[in-house]
């Protein structure tokens, strides 16, 4: 039994789509686990996790679109300090995940032919998200 | 430690949702694990999983036309070569879910009383989903 | 290895959120675990689990608002023996979290620093909601 853990730092440059998928396919082999889960845990909560499509870039483009409809930055919001991007991203990371387990048969996370991993950033700014990648085996 | 793994294939009948419980409370009997996690994941981006009710089936039907009105197939997606159905199924797929985590207790999965669990298909016509299994224990 | 599992009941005061952070710290540390993993699944079909920030409570109650407005108790259900509060906490189940996974690194869960856990009570009476700790280590 092994707990393999590691710091991923992934920056963003405003609200967009980052694929993680080739780091933590890296990661994955570097833990040396044939058969095991890998758990991915995102430390914010105006950024979120998922699991789409990576063939075709135009369904990110209308996912950001759909959200955008969805939870609007031009909405009041009792909770609006920090800009009008801020709570929107808050709504945003509620409605999609912080965390995502995904299990590893020999050696490689067992992720469909058309899924990628992202990190969706929902702030306007760049920022610099931490993602912990556990992975037991 | 144990890490038991298996492939689960589902055949949906288009829109609809298939209770996959009984089939995954013999996988976790097959197991043999008493203590442990049980971790599902669905290997596709245009259906997903969902944890509801199992008793009244209107519960599932109030859930598919809330879905329907909330993300709708008539609307205009830039990605739509796949169908008017496509993109909404990616963007139902990420609002709900594509992995979850349920402890085991005693040889069985810790459901609540009124929990069943089902995949979603969000396509029109059939497919055959591959729900990859992972149990540690 | 050691799978570490206890039961967590949260008494709800009807529609509301409740912060178990410092509960699960305290498990965490209970459990002697240093490196590994901790699950949450919470075992009803009417309320659920967000991971959102600890510090400005006005965050909840927009989020409270916004899924008041997206998922409304004044809409027309087929399911509706159990009340107009029952339907819509079923839908907004689905739309946030059953369960959630969270490393463990060094006796302590890997949360963010403005991150805090909550069981989002969804029905406008009081419940008591069991939630089952799972960790692995």
């Amino acid at each position: 039994m092994t707990h393999y853990q590691t710091l991923l730092k992934v920056s963003t440059t405003g609200k967009s789509f980052h694929n993680i998928t080739t780091k933590l396919a890296a990661i994955v082999t570097e833990s040396g686990v044939e058969t095991g889960l890998c758990t991915l845990f995102l430390r914010h909560t105006s950024a979120s996790l998922v699991i789409q499509e990576n063939a075709d870039p135009d369904v990110l483009v209308d996912l950001a679109n759909f959200m955008d409809k969805l939870v609007p930055e031009s909405a009041k919001y009792i909770h609006d300090a920090e800009g009008a991007d801020d709570m929107p991203g808050h709504i945003r990371t509620v409605l999609t995940s912080t965390c995502e387990s995904i299990p590893i048969n020999r050696g490689h996370l067992v992720l469909g032919t058309w899924q990628g991993i992202y990190v969706w950033e929902h702030r306007q700014h760049s920022h610099v998200r931490e993602l912990v990648v556990h992975i037991s085996g």
